[in-house]
């Protein structure tokens, strides 16, 4: 065909992926996405499936039974949280301090649910007293939801005295846990989270395309005794966890090179130890602060409540946002993140996850900053 | 941790996959798969994603600027596909005679819509006149739906005379092309189609995980008069569309490294050229019917309507369907599918899409089976 596009080799440029996800990738991670697929039936595969159910348990922290990868990105994992137990007229608590909060508030209306809202300060967590206070005013909340890590300020949300409150009620403890997982201290079945979902693009340190999800046998009584059914078929659980489960039904094809990659992630972080990694985070997040703040810069996100592995830093007056960023990716290779919503040319947000997160892209990053600033 | 899961290095067996999909993966898309990831939203980044719209156009046969993978597999384009054009109250046609016909009423019904079946029998096509004669009847149908090839039954749906009395109406002409695209002629600007989306997975080569969509001007101005919100947050187009256009506005992490394999799949399919790519489906496809016939099977979808990527034979009596797919599993590597729904236990469905539709395949199948039955 004489209007045939034609385009050359894949030859994309190195990058130090320090924006908030998706985050860099270790090699074996990608050698198990190049390794040859098989059959998403293929009794091969299925021990395979397993034995990433076992690692995302352990990742989790939680026994429970179904701990799966959604065929789908973060945001797929957190509409597969709520579709399967919101129906309409049922009422969603949400704690709103970033995009992130806004987006569950979306999502659950979208279900037909009445969301009432809980704001927050961005950059500041949500006071676990008003969200205890507000729960006891709506004993009928069929969900409390809330975002562990808020991607869009670098605030780290306490989830423990709201998870004690919720063991004993009906309603069910939604938390999105995208940035946080496998970075910093998260205990599922400790805290009494009931579904708790995440991306495999950030502290996992797998490419983006699946959202890890876990759901307690609570959650699960309230997916089946929902009166009408899941409005999305794609995320259905109540089918999807047939084909996970020993029963294997066929849903949908499932995302082989991914769960491939996604297996040889977990490998790799419980070699490295959950602890050990949880440290890590801690120290070089904690070393990128003292730098930037040394030239200078000042922090967004609350002191006490700030993530380890995604730091937020108030973009100083006149500084040109947008065209700092781009002389960090083309001449340093560097990518950070620009503000989201309220934040946008206002602050930045610097990832080390995963791979990422080392001492010697923190020194990259901060000499590239002292050189621009010359 | 003294619980922590271990696992030995992911070393799956090698295989000749000629079920129904997923298909055989070239080295190239590999390579491309473990390619290091840029993020979703730098420029270089952005480039590629301008690239595989521009290669999937030319694989769709269309001018549609909104032209897109969706971020799921197959099942999520489906979605995708209904979602964001009905809503409660609206009537959708549906043509059903397979799993896949079924599927889409299903989605449709979630989505409040009103289903009017057209039902008929597997392994034959839904007559055109049929559905004319129907679709006279419902001039207020909001869509109406069809799958070009069936996967559950291996028939080839005729599109054309349908097209041509849709192109005339406002209701939409949806097509799932998921098992058809790049495998046998589909021309959607032609044709009249309105709404058409597949999969990766099957001739297209791509490991499973996107769902290529293209969505015509008059499915748009539909999509934008929708009353109600898309019920799913994640596979909007409302918003997906500014994050592939120019706006470039933030919606969801895309799934980077599918997207690499997805560009270099198209590459490949667009060397080889479409009609070449065509010929060879038909070519090989007719060499495994007439070799299995010979060994005295029968095709199960009618002839004159059957699909070259996919061939669904009768399992002669008797015959132990899991035990011989095993053991060609097994001991020869290769992977054929059994029947779904009203098939199970009484078909198979045989695949040679994309990579691996060549003649050494149908060669060594047809070699094992003749072994398996000594």
């Amino acid at each position: 065909m004489e209007d045939t596009p034609q385009f050359g080799e894949l030859k994309p440029p190195e990058r130090i992926l320090m924006g908030p996800g998706p985050s860099n990738v270790h090699y074996r991670v990608y050698r198990a996405l190049a390794t040859p697929i098989l059959g998403h039936l293929d009794h091969e595969f299925m021990r395979i499936m397993d034995e990433i159910c076992a690692m995302l348990r352990a990742v989790f922290k939680t026994a429970n039974r179904l701990t799966i990868p959604v065929s789908g990105t973060g945001s797929a994992g957190m509409e597969t949280s709520f579709v399967n137990v919101l129906e309409a007229g049922d009422k969603a608590v949400i704690g709103i301090n970033g995009v992130f909060g806004e987006r569950m508030a979306d999502v659950a209306a979208r279900c037909g649910a009445e969301v009432i809202r809980i704001d927050g300060e961005w950059g500041n967590i949500i006071d676990p007293n008003r969200v205890i206070d507000t729960l006891k005013k709506h004993p009928d909340a069929k969900v409390f939801a809330i975002v562990h890590a808020e991607t869009s300020t670098g605030a780290k949300q306490p989830l423990e005295e709201i998870g004690k409150i919720l063991k004993e009620r009906d309603t069910i403890f939604l938390v999105d846990t995208v940035t946080s997982l496998a970075g910093c201290e998260l205990k599922v079945d400790e805290w009494g989270i009931d579904i708790c979902y995440s991306g495999t693009q950030k502290c996992l340190s797998v490419p983006p395309g699946l959202a890890p999800i876990t759901v307690s046998e609570k959650a699960i009584r309230a997916m089946h005794s929902k009166k009408s059914k899941v409005q999305s078929w794609y995320l259905d659980l109540n089918m999807i966890e047939r084909y996970w489960g020993e029963e294997r039904f066929y849903h949908h094809t499932a995302p082989i090179s991914m769960l491939f990659a996604l297996r040889e992630g977990l490998r790799i972080i419980l070699e490295e130890g959950l602890e050990e990694r949880f440290k890590r985070h801690q120290t070089v997040g904690d070393y990128l602060k003292s730098g930037i703040t040394e030239l200078g810069w000042r922090l967004f996100a609350r002191e006490g409540h700030r993530l380890p592995m995604l730091t937020s830093v108030v973009l100083p007056s006149g500084f040109n946002d947008a065209q700092t960023r781009k002389r960090l990716l083309d001449d340093y290779g560097i990518e950070v993140g620009g503000g989201l919503g309220n934040t946008k040319g206002k602050i930045w947000r610097i990832g080390l996850m995963g791979e990422t997160c080392r001492h010697k892209n923190v020194d990259a990053f901060l000499s590239a900053l002292r050189d621009l600033d010359k």
